[in-house]
This record gives structure tokens, C-alpha cells and sequence, in this order.
């Protein structure tokens, strides 16, 4: 048995939670408050057999990729209201750490 | 010496603190916000030297042990009031996991 | 690598996360509400390569370190409004604990 503590963004935390329950994964989510480099981050606690490690990485992997998104810059509006066009940019999104480590027991009560 | 992290019932989370804080264990609370499955619990994260596990695990499991409780359900009230006489019916409560992992090195400042 | 869970007090969590972000260490906070023995603690989860083990120490040592305060009793007011001159007492502040954890697989997405 493995435990593993994965540390993703607060935008990808429901669609985590949602589908590693879905797939009878059990997990524990941690309120955790970044620091100057975490802002917005969401640790997860999952308890896992070693045969289905992979699969889980594969869900975390899935669902938390890296990826870019089109962002429309907010542009100040002129006297008479009408905007500049700005181009959008492209801001990353997603990403997650997980550390692996190994459970000597697994106690339920 | 081990840490143990245990996820255990919200309700059984002062009685625990308790017992484990009078018999010497040091225990930091975690604020957990459940997943899906683990709406309202509490994780604990506790140090303890080999010799102290084997009474660990019975104050966890002596606290937190999965039972039944009586429970009346709610029963819509007729148009006079009258309340119709409903069976109480059996939940359970508490349970809790516990991931014993082996400390590679305490360090006390 | 490893993971350091490293219980420290509220009062020097925000010295310590700026410290390590400034040293490029990932520090993540976790929420985490003292027992009977541990109100007032914060708890930060780093992962760290086994190079820079311990540089984290000497940062949480420096920063933590267990160092008396001198605090000026608050004395109750005669009726003419003549404090009591009382001499200030030395109060410990500070001291924190790590565990240093093996991690098995460390992954990023
Ligand atoms: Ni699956
Ligand atoms: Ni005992
Ligand atoms: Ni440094």
C-alpha cells in the first residue's frame, strides 16, 4: 500500500475529487493555504494499493495536465465606453506534485 | 519511531484529542474537508515512538470503534398535527483509518 | 527526496515560508488547528532533495528556535488609576518539530 500526497490546483480539485471517486478511490482533502509559492493550491490524501497506483497517476495526470488558456487582458474602457481590442493571452494552467511513500501498516477500524 | 496519520469522524474527533493528549501523545489536527466519500472527518497526524504504537491503535480503536445508534426518523406531521409513530431506525457511526509510516528522522528544535 | 512535515508555531509561519520560497524551497501550509498540546501551530509539508536536507534544517532551526520573550504582566489598576510596577516575566516562544520522510516516486505533471 501506498499513501500519496498530491498537491494540485483549487480549479482542477472537484474534477479529481469527482472522478477517483467515481472510481473507488478513497480521498481526503486537506485545506491548505499556500505559501508565496502555492497560492491556491488543494492537497489531496490517497490511500492506494500498490496495484492500482498507476492507474490513479494516470487520473491525476489526466485531469491536471499543464495547459494553456486564452485570456482576454481587461482593457480600460474610453471616456464614451468603447473598449480597446486587445489580443488575448495565453496564461498556464493545471499542474500537480505528488509525492509516493510507503505505509508500513494500514489500520481500519 | 512512526507517524501515523489517522482520518477518523468528526464526532469522534474531540474524544480522541483528548484521550491521546492525557495519555502524552502529541497530536496536530489537520483541517480536512472531505471528498466525496469523506464528507466530515478530521485528520489527525501523530509521532510516536515504536513502543507507543500497539497503544495507540487501541486508544483509536477503543474511541473511534464503528457502532450503531438509534435514530428517529423524521416524520411529516398530518394536517391536525397528529405525527405518525415511526420505528427508529439503526445508523452507523464512527470507523477510521490509519496510515502508519515509518519517520526517517525527527528533529526537535 | 523526501517530505518534511515540520510543525511550527502560527507565529513564525509566515517568517519561515518567505525564508524558504526565497531559497527555492516548495512549501505547502496546511491548515492545521492544534489539539489540547498544539494550539496555535501550523504545519508545512516540503519536499526537498536529500542534498538539501540540511540546509532546510538550519532555515527551520534558524527560524524557529526556541527563545524566551520578556512579557509585562498585566497588572490591575488601583482605584486612583496607580498601576503596580510588576517586573516581566520571561515567556518561551517559538521551537518546532519535522519529521523527515522517505518518498518512493516524486512526480510532477
Ligand atoms: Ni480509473
Ligand atoms: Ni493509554
Ligand atoms: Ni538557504
Amino acid at each position: 500500500m501506498k499513501l500519496v500526497l498530491a498537491v494540485i490546483q483549487d480549479a482542477d480539485a472537484a474534477a479529481l475529487v469527482r472522478v477517483l471517486s467515481e472510481n473507488a478511490f478513497e480521498v481526503t482533502k486537506l485545506a491548505s493555504t499556500g505559501g508565496f509559492l502555492r497560492e491556491g493550491n488543494t492537497t489531496l490524501m490517497i490511500g492506494v494499493s500498490d496495484e492500482r497506483l498507476a492507474e490513479l497517476k494516470r487520473h491525476v495526470q489526466q485531469t491536471c495536465r499543464t495547459r494553456t488558456r486564452l485570456v482576454s487582458p481587461s482593457v480600460p474602457m474610453g471616456e464614451q465606453g468603447e473598449g480597446l481590442a486587445a489580443d488575448p493571452v495565453e496564461v498556464a494552467v493545471g499542474g500537480a506534485v505528488m509525492f509516493v511513500m510507503g505505509v508500513q501498516e494500514f489500520v481500519k477500524v
